[in-house]
């Protein structure tokens, strides 16, 4: 394969050359990592820029209907849209959450829209990698929107939000007594919250949800890249198409607001330096991943867990084992 | 320095050895470090456990005044109390949070309290990898609680409640619209919020601000290590010594609960693997803090973030200057 064919091709929008440059990014392989690196480098040129929108919520809040109908909407207003995901589940349950297009049936079939499922790797780390150069190819690719969904697995939203201009949270309404489940950490990324299915039996119960969340949003610290009223709670029902424009006005009211203060710039950059530190990290770190290696950390985990020797002492041990003892 | 006898006067709760024993482990010399690593080893043996209470609160919610008060009460009742401190930013300002023990006068004469300020290290990990070893020297020297208080400042709060049995985030009474700054992510690992202040004029204050983090903590996801109730809303006056009894209970209740649960050891167990495991990055990672390599990192994550290049091949460059073209 010819990289800067494909890079041709890609920078002319063609879908079936975006796909074939995130499976070339997505590889495991030597010569492939660094074909990629070369792909990403000359893309990086067209100096294109999507808005970047990362998007959480546990299975069963209607994340995929609402990607379709949010999706449709935009196309319909001229826009062209990519949706990535992240899951490091994919790989252990054989299949991501966004491998069955058919979940989003007609955004599939739209020609403005592109649909990828999750790289499948076993490591976050390496999902999280792959995805944010799959974000890049879309960009260079001319999609005005990328939507990058997760679900609340691990750190897997905090990832997202490091790749995401805008970061959503979907939620479901919940009945009196009923606890939503939403992970701690999460309130500290989001930057609007959308009850969903806020319609018909749900629809008093949704702003019951909504009132709680804005009322626990209140609560928490104001921050630099937040203008006033933001992080907002919202509503909307992706099932009848209610609320979405207002969301949408919503988000690009908060991008423009950041762009106007360089926020939005600052965030890009500062992402930027974090991606290539964890690059680097993953580098060094991946020099414990040898079978050898790994079997030695676990035995010594169990030692310092069980309290036979203390974590200086084996962490010398296998400083030792890797730079022999001269290091 | 002998380290058979410093453990042994260690061991026989003597604090100036104790206090000698911490300036070892923070002591960042090479030999040093391996003689730490000798006396911690050698105390392990002594099987001694505390329980650790990790503390989080900003400045001016009366964290000092509250471990005065919460500290005496434990030692009137026959307990040995031991205060330490992580924060990251002693180097900056050239002080402690806890430097001036004057801020706890009563306290630090207490003959069965031990109160030691943060090491003075510029990196978060340094401060917080020598603190877990002094909460193990405590623990040797037969203290039966162990305060290690920090500030809310980026990821200290995390740090502390991986070297803790239980977390409590301090909170001053919110007037009606003032925000309290609370961080999100700390409601992730908080077992109890206590309301300080609820005192004077600011009781109802309290009362409120209470009943908002009750609310607040309902709506997040319940966590298997808590039994009913957990995390809850406290309220608490240091000042009029109020509260303090009961919060004390709470504490044991749910330390016990832990601990008939299996959640106490299975959580220390965990905590140990994760500082060998960080132990070991550490180690790992520090191939990049020489001048040269910092340099290096500095130009290129500029270049990165400027565009210029991508994160994967200045990622490659700084591998090829580690280890060679060959790697």
């Amino acid at each position: 394969m010819e990289i800067e064919s494909l890079a041709e091709n890609v920078l002319a929008g063609d879908r079936r050359a975006l796909a074939r440059a995130i499976t070339l990014v997505e590889s495991l392989r030597d010569d492939h990592r660094e074909k990629a690196a070369r792909l990403l480098e000359i893309l990086a040129r067209s100096g294109r820029q999507a808005l970047r929108i990362g998007m959480s919520g546990t299975p069963g809040v209607g994340k995929s209907t609402f990607i379709e109908a949010f999706g449709q909407m935009l196309t319909a207003q001229g826009l062209r849209v990519a949706v990535l995901a992240v899951d490091p589940t994919s790989a252990r349950t054989g299949g991501s959450i966004l491998g069955d297009k058919t979940r989003m049936e007609r955004l599939s079939r739209d020609p403005n829209a592109f649909i990828r499922p999750s790289p499948s790797q076993t490591h976050l780390g390496g999902v999280a990698r792959r995805t944010r150069e799959a974000v890049a190819l879309c960009e260079a690719g001319g999609y005005d929107v990328v939507i990058i969904e997760t679900v609340g697995v691990g750190q897997s939203e905090t990832v997202v939000a490091e790749m995401s201009d805008l970061f959503l949270l979907l939620l479901a309404p919940a009945g009196g007594d009923e606890l939503q489940g939403v992970k701690r950490g999460i309130m500290e990324i989001a930057d609007i919250i959308l009850v969903n299915k806020a319609d018909g039996d749900l629809r008093a119960a949704a702003t019951r949800t909504c009132s709680d969340y804005a009322g626990a949003l209140r609560l928490l610290r104001k921050r630099p890249q937040d203008p006033e009223g933001f992080p907002k709670a919202m509503m909307v029902s992706a099932v009848e198409q209610t609320g979405l424009d207002v969301a949408w006005t919503e988000m690009q009211r908060l991008a423009d607001w950041r762009r106007a203060e360089g926020h939005f710039d600052a965030r890009r950059a500062e992402q930027a330096r974090y991606w290539f530190t964890e690059e680097v990290r993953h580098a060094l770190l991946s020099e414990l991943q040898t079978p050898a290696m790994r079997a030695e950390l676990a035995r010594l985990g169990t030692a310092v867990a069980l309290g036979e020797t203390s974590s200086a002492m084996a962490a010398r041990e296998i400083m030792t084992q890797l730079r022999g003892p001269t290091h």
